[in-house]
């Protein structure tokens, strides 16, 4: 089985840092230097890179996913979940950040957000090294 | 030489399934563990993973990046796939798949979509392993 | 430190064509052969891959990243650019392309193109390799 972590979602649409759940795997797994991948194995659900510092910046990014792309809309797949699986291919599924000296190589204001498009779920991401 | 599949589309816009082919290339190597990148070398096409059970998922992405992005819009590229060149940059080139025993490590609905922005073309992917 | 190339972009929306100082920076390293990714450490840029010989085709993607997300927007961060996060999040942090026998293995009309969204500013990109 892949190295994954465990995130609990609590309502319906929500950014969570996972950076420093990440950066623990990396420890453990004892990755010095190369590249590290978050996965997510979720079709209704996303993973990016942003600033973690004011949160209105994540409010902002998921008000704005939202009136691009409303959950009522006129959608032909029937689960009433469409703008989530749409919103999950605008983020993608993975994100690579280079990993130096057992380190997320990141930008100053940068963390690791899971988006959660259809929650509140219990979900995992999965972390790979290249 | 890359790792290549060569695919057929056969509209102007379509997501086709090339999970399958991908896992092929994957046994074919011999590589068992690791990560998978699969990368589309056009410029009017992109590659996304999402839902593969109920097609209606396929269409309500494709329908909503042609509203977000249309056909007819006031560009000034003159070929009349500008929105072709848009929304590959919104799917975006590549995706990263962690690979464990020689398997992909898909979630349970997700399968892995070639996405033909400006068909119908003959088209490739190369597959690589990092 | 990582390996990095710094840019310096002209106005608050741009894009950069940074194909060659990647290639040269895959030569320096003396790589052969595996998955080369650009990271962007900033949260109000971001990196795509796109048509590189029409200068028209960077301009729409532009104007209608322009369109989808408007600078002047009701937005809740104060410092007055979270289309320019937002974009980020659509374009997203980092590319991977495939390397072969030192080289980029890009398409005929594929370049690397680094997204200023929140410019004139001192930027810069990581290069690693997988």
């Amino acid at each position: 089985m892949p190295i994954s972590i465990s995130i609990r979602t609590d309502s319906r649409i929500d950014m969570i840092d996972i950076t420093s759940m990440v950066q623990k795997k990396i420890m453990d797994a004892g990755v010095t230097d190369g590249i590290c991948v978050v996965y997510v194995p979720h079709t209704t659900a996303g993973i990016t890179i942003n600033e973690g510092a004011d949160p209105a910046v994540c409010m902002d990014i998921m008000t704005r996913l939202d009136e691009l792309i409303p959950r009522n809309g006129s959608y032909r797949h029937m689960e009433g979940n469409s703008d989530s699986h749409i919103k999950s291919v605008i983020t993608g599924s993975s994100i690579t950040v280079p990993v130096e000296r057992g380190h997320l190589v990141l930008g100053t204001w940068q963390k690791i957000f899971f988006c959660e498009f259809d929650g509140p779920r219990s979900r995992k991401v999965y972390v790979a090294f290249g």
